[in-house]
């Protein structure tokens, strides 16, 4: 990864200009810039956990001022028409949304760059208000880990008394439990490394357990409401579905590069099982998010670098050795 | 397939003795008694889509009179203590549910016999009224044909304006269809045999897709809100899981022997799709939908037949050969 100097499109009148401060580095930031999700366009800027000040804001935007504290999460825009962005699922734009880097910017037809960047022009309607109070470097990661695990938890009304589950404890798994214990829920971690129990009774886990154990996956059968599958390299689901209640749902969050192995028909028949999946959050949620996380004090565990370390730190998140989140200290990078 | 003759066990206060007139021929009693589900004990009687008449109640009985029409199904107990039973779900019983054939009776400690038999004697709880003015040899398949395919109609929230797929035109999906479409929903066919495409039309379907047509099938994609598939032999559910819309959920009813083919995690992901199972229904929603029958004038289509042949129609149902349900005139069986 090398600097590249661009312009950003001049901003019109619902657009926001905002100086980036902090940017989450995401694992898909990773295997888009690796080409592994299709082929890209380089020059290419990743990033789409971003925090930053507003420096100027177009003649008609009403929601933002000059010195507001702003981020911006996966998508900068969508059709704004259709059902789903009626609804505020901008996320599920029956017309295709705009992602933060990698689409096509609409207003100049260039492809979209990210937030491994000193600014960033984007409409209002796609900025986020970030709460007063917030860690400004970890409240990043909300604007995907945070959202992508917080969205399926009230889809599944997950709440006081709930029994979820969550398997892998990375950049996902980490926030999936701290958002599961502030929600009221009693919390099952899956692992398979046995050395990760500590950190993640630490996080809000209640139970901790190793899923190549046989006899633990069996005491755990029928327990669960929700359980939140962060992995995404193929695994078995089968023991994971058999540890749902009746009418329980897995939820699939990892975008699995081949299927995972095939789980049995009466797996749901029996107990009338679910299995479901859930892709970041519209921009509503991911204000009610943010606003959650404010009100809860939950941020993302992180590791603050310099923009200088991004090689290092891809090679290190490879061997998934980040407790939990890198976020690039964008004052580092030089003008 | 031979007669075979056995004692009921002695009706206890609260058992009601029935004597059996209609017994529908489900795939499960062929799967059954070839043993396919696992070893079975013979002699063993199949049959869980009864209708007959009370020839006398135990003291006990509040709910039936002799001379009433009743109808038995799948299951003839269940704990009756546990959440799943407090609930009316039986099916789910946390304690095993004692199925109608190939369980264990409790009070006897044999195996429960089904019913293609001249007498059954089945506690009053797991016994169903059957509506005046039904056609009582095609009401029979309703009490496993029917309950399976009405019960998650209702659990996904079918009614006016809902688009259902029904995929296989078979005992389950002709039933489906006709359900469906009594719910107000737009039915949607999938099949694998053009020529069936008449016969869903007269049975309620809106639209007929050939399955393997990947135009029709590329063309109903983000069409519908609920799909029962029907079809117990292994196939690709990727291509269907496409055709339904933002957060709609694909019903698993075939117990396939073999898993089907796993579908892409991003097949759920990218519009927060779901995929489910359903197995047949409690004792409640059975007697909802019997009602819900009468009230709408639905009987499953059948071919009446002496019980001399049904070995005949055993061969004829592992040819498809049904249009769309055997059903033994059990008046024929010689005393």
């Amino acid at each position: 990864m090398a600097p590249w100097r661009f312009e950003r499109r001049d901003p019109g009148p619902t657009d926001v200009r905002i100086r980036v401060e902090f940017c989450g580095v995401c694992h898909s930031d990773l295997h888009f810039v690796r080409g592994e999700w299709g082929p890209i366009k380089y020059p290419q800027i990743p990033g789409h956990e971003i925090i930053g000040r507003v420096v100027a804001v177009g003649d008609a935007v009403t929601k933002f001022r000059q010195g507001d504290t702003v981020g911006v999460g996966c998508l900068v825009d969508s059709c704004r028409t259709c059902a789903s962005c009626g609804e505020g699922l901008e996320q599920y734009c029956e017309n295709g949304h705009t992602q933060t880097y990698g689409g096509i910017e609409k207003e100049t037809g260039r492809p979209t760059q990210g937030g491994y960047s000193s600014e960033i022009v984007v409409d209002e309607r796609f900025v986020l208000r970030v709460p007063d109070g917030m860690d400004l470097a970890s409240a990043a990661p909300l604007l995907c880990a945070g959202i992508t695990t917080y969205s399926p938890l009230r889809q599944w009304k997950v709440g006081p008394g709930s029994r979820v589950g969550v398997v892998g404890l990375g950049g996902l798994g980490h926030m999936a439990v701290k958002l599961a214990r502030a929600m009221g829920a009693h919390v099952t971690l899956f692992t398979t490394s046995p050395n990760k129990a500590e950190d993640a009774t630490r996080l809000g886990a209640s139970q901790v357990v190793v899923s190549k154990d046989a006899a633990a996956m069996k005491a755990a059968r029928n327990s669960l409401d929700v359980i939140l599958d962060t992995v995404s390299a193929p695994h078995d689901l089968e023991p994971l579905l058999a540890t749902l209640k009746r009418d329980g749902t897995l939820v699939l969050l990892g975008g699995a590069p081949t299927p995972h192995s095939s789980p049995s028909a009466f797996s749901f028949i029996m107990g009338r099982k679910r299995m479901a999946g859930s892709l970041i959050g519209g921009l509503p949620e991911t204000q009610e998010m943010l606003d959650f996380c404010a009100q809860h004090g939950i941020g993302s565990d992180i590791e603050l670098i310099p923009v200088q370390r991004i090689d290092e730190a891809y090679e290190r998140m490879l061997r998934s050795d980040v407790k939990y989140r890198f976020v690039l200290d964008m004052s580092t990078l030089a003008g």
